[in-house]
Formats: C-alpha cells, structure tokens, sequence
C-alpha cells in the first residue's frame, strides 16, 4: 500500500516540496502517494486538510506523513493535532535562529518564496530572456554580457540547463550549438575565443568532445538540470543573483 | 556588521539554499553574507570549511548561521563541531521517518536532485520544448497538448511562468499574447473558446483586463514567478510531474 504524504503550507508549498522530497528520496524502496496543499491560509482550509489526513488514517491504518511549513501559528496548531507524522520545517529551526539572533521572527506567511521584491523579479525577467535572445547560437553578439555560455551538440540539455540558471539563478546563460565539424575540428571558432574563460561544454559522449581542449565539459547524460547548473556555478564561484 | 550564513551540502545545495532561505526572510531586518558551498564530499574540503567557518567567527565575534543537508555522516560529524550553528535539515528528520517507516535511510548522497531518472529528464525537456514553440503566440495547433495557456498583455510574466511550470513542475504551459483590441473586444477570440478551461490571464492592470469574463485572472503586479505558478498549479489541482 502506498503510503501518503501531504505537503502542506500557507504558502506557496514549494519549500516543503523540496525539503520533503529531499528526504523521501532517501527510502527508495517505499512507494508514497504524495499531496501538496499550498495556501492554506484560513481556519477553515485547515480544518478541511486535518479531517482529510484523519481519514487516510482510518482507510488506510497507516499514519500519513506530513511536511509543512507553516508561519501561522493558529494553523499550525491545528494540523500538528492531526494523526499523521507532523513534521514543520520552520518551527524546527525558527527557535534557534531566534535565540542565536536575538530577535523575533516576523512570522509573515509568505516572505520565501511571495515576496514582491521588483528588483528579484527585473533579474528573473532580463535573465530569461536574455537565455532566449542567445539561445541556440542565434545571437553571439551579446555574448560579452553572458555570465555562461555553454556549448555542446544538440540534445545535450543545453537550452533547459540555461533557462534553469537563468530562473534560479538569475544568470545571463546562453547556449551555442556546435557541430560534428567544430569537434572534429578540435578547437573553439574562432569568435568564441575572447569568451574561453566562460563556456562550458555539455556532452553526451565525452570522449569525442573531448577533442576540444582549454575547456571544461560536464557530462550530461548521468546528470539532471539542477546537477549540471550547480556543477556550472559551483565551478566558477558564480555568485546566485536572486533564490 | 553582516551574519555570514553557509548553505552547506555532499549534493547540489538547492535543498539547503532553499529551506535555509525561507527561515532567513523571517528575519528581515538582519543582512545576511550568504555562502553556498555544494558537493563537500571529501574529508578534506569538509575539514576546509571547517577551518573557514571557525576563522570567520574569530574575525566577527559572529557565530556563522550554517544550513546543511549533509547525507554522508563522517562529513556532517566533521562540520557539526564548527563554531558555528549547525542546523542539518536531512538529519533533523530523517530520524522519525525511519522510525515511522520501519526501515533505514540509503544515505545515499545527491539522490534529491541528483537521481539520473531519465523519465523526468525527458518529462522536463518535453515541457521546455513545448512552452518555447508556443511562446508568444507562435504555434497554436498543439493547444490540445497544453496543460494552461496563459494570456495576457506583453511584459506580465507569460514567458518565464511558462518556463517555470515547464522545469519545475513539467507542465506543458502555452502563452498567447493579448492586444489590447482583445482586451477592449470583451471576449475571447473564437479559435481559444474550445480551450477555454485552461486559460488562465495574467494581468498587470486588473480592471482592464476583467473586461474578458469567464477565464480566472492572477494579477502578477503583486507575485513573484513562484507565486503565480503555484496559484495555477493549485486552482487546478495540476498533479506536478517531476519533483
């Protein structure tokens, strides 16, 4: 029997997706029946999810686990008295964080991920399209602005790991596609030269495009977007503009 | 004088970068350094941050605030016995899961974004395809295909909430470009009417855009890129693809 799991916050639920995910992953034998529930802002809603976790309960006989993140206390009460495993991300560590601070948290629902924050938002917006204006080697003449430029044969991951830096990370990304005649040839075109320092390879066979010296490849075919966008900033010390 | 904070992983450090970030903008007056140090896998790049966290607090009087999710113990040992606060978020509960689910964690380093799962790397590169063919308008045949199409006036947000839903949900998210002859016409065009239970608009200027009755309209002016996404997402009850 599948096991369920509710991902619960008053937010928008993505932080207690990532952290409980995180951790599922760590019992890889376990099938789970996985619920997110984000915006549950009102007495009511709560209310509404606590009968429904009690319920799973009763079908099923096994406690449903529950990740949440949740700023508002009244909430909070209420699902903590349900029947399932409770686990809240913040409560756990806001404690701490007060004490070694010496403040008190504002307890606002929603500040990690809703916050308007226009500045976030212009970074986001140039950094998108910016992945758009120069991907595929459409565009190089931009290219001094570029934080990255990965390069790599087609269906490597080169567009989706761009547009990843660029929404996660507010980097300037682009992407240059190269041919079976820029690796057999064995060194960067030309034009590509001044921007040595900032392009990274992507392969899906790494002995051919190995070919091409003086610069880094990563090989994508044994890693996700995320892996190959942290192995790229992890590498080059690039400083994250927005989270 | 700025808290130095460290987001400290054996993986990517997106799990840490993103629960270690929600706690921090609970404390909105403090300006935080912020450090992200991913793939700490050996011994000695752990007894290396170790020693930086220890000089930065002799340097600032200031313990460092360190976000970890560190699945190898021998690495976690060595940088739980900094002079720093050490907060594991893997640790902290993988304790009562095991208990809950009778069996014992893998520990296996980077399986939460790591995991090579080629099903969600081809959900994931089919959903960028599908979000950048019909950006903007540009191909409005395949909107049988689409799981939201997103109208709404140039500049509030279409294309990178598209790409969002995309890489992080695997949704296949369309947008089309409304003019404001659309919008003063009071109506959806003909050729979006068969579509019309998964438009959603987004809008800048709400009362404009209320002109256009029976679609739901999110008013971006006021949500990030996350929140507007995650709205859809739950008006729906879309059941998100990849993790």
């Amino acid at each position: 029997m599948k096991r369920t799991v509710y991902y619960i916050s008053d937010g928008t639920g993505i932080t207690a997706n990532t952290l409980g995910r995180s951790l599922l992953t760590q019992f890889e034998h376990v099938s789970f029946e996985e619920i997110t529930v984000p915006y549950v802002n009102t007495h009511d809603k709560a209310v509404s999810i606590l009968k429904e976790i009690n319920g799973i309960y009763q079908r099923d006989g096994l406690k449903p686990i529950i990740f949440a993140t949740l700023v508002n206390k009244e909430i909070h009460d209420i699902l903590s008295d349900s029947k399932g495993i409770f686990m809240d991300f913040f409560k756990t560590f806001i404690g701490p964080l007060e004490e070694e601070l010496e403040l008190k948290s504002t307890h606002t629902v929603g500040r990690s991920h809703g916050l308007l924050d226009y500045n976030n938002y212009m970074l986001r917006i140039n950094a998108v399209n910016y992945a758009l204006s120069t991907d595929d080697g459409i565009n190089y003449k931009d290219y001094d602005k570029a934080d990255f430029i990965l390069v790599g044969v087609s269906r490597c991951g080169k567009t989706p790991t761009c547009l990843y830096l660029a929404l996660n990370f507010g980097a300037y990304a682009a992407n240059y596609p190269f041919t079976e005649e820029d690796i057999s040839h064995g060194d960067l075109p030309a034009f590509l030269k001044p921007f040595r320092h900032k392009i990274y390879g992507l392969t899906i066979e790494a002995q051919r495009l190995n070919l091409i010296r003086h610069i880094p490849f990563i090989n994508t075919s044994t890693r996700s977007i995320e892996e190959i966008a942290a192995e790229i900033v992890a590498r080059t010390n690039f400083k994250r503009r927005i989270y």
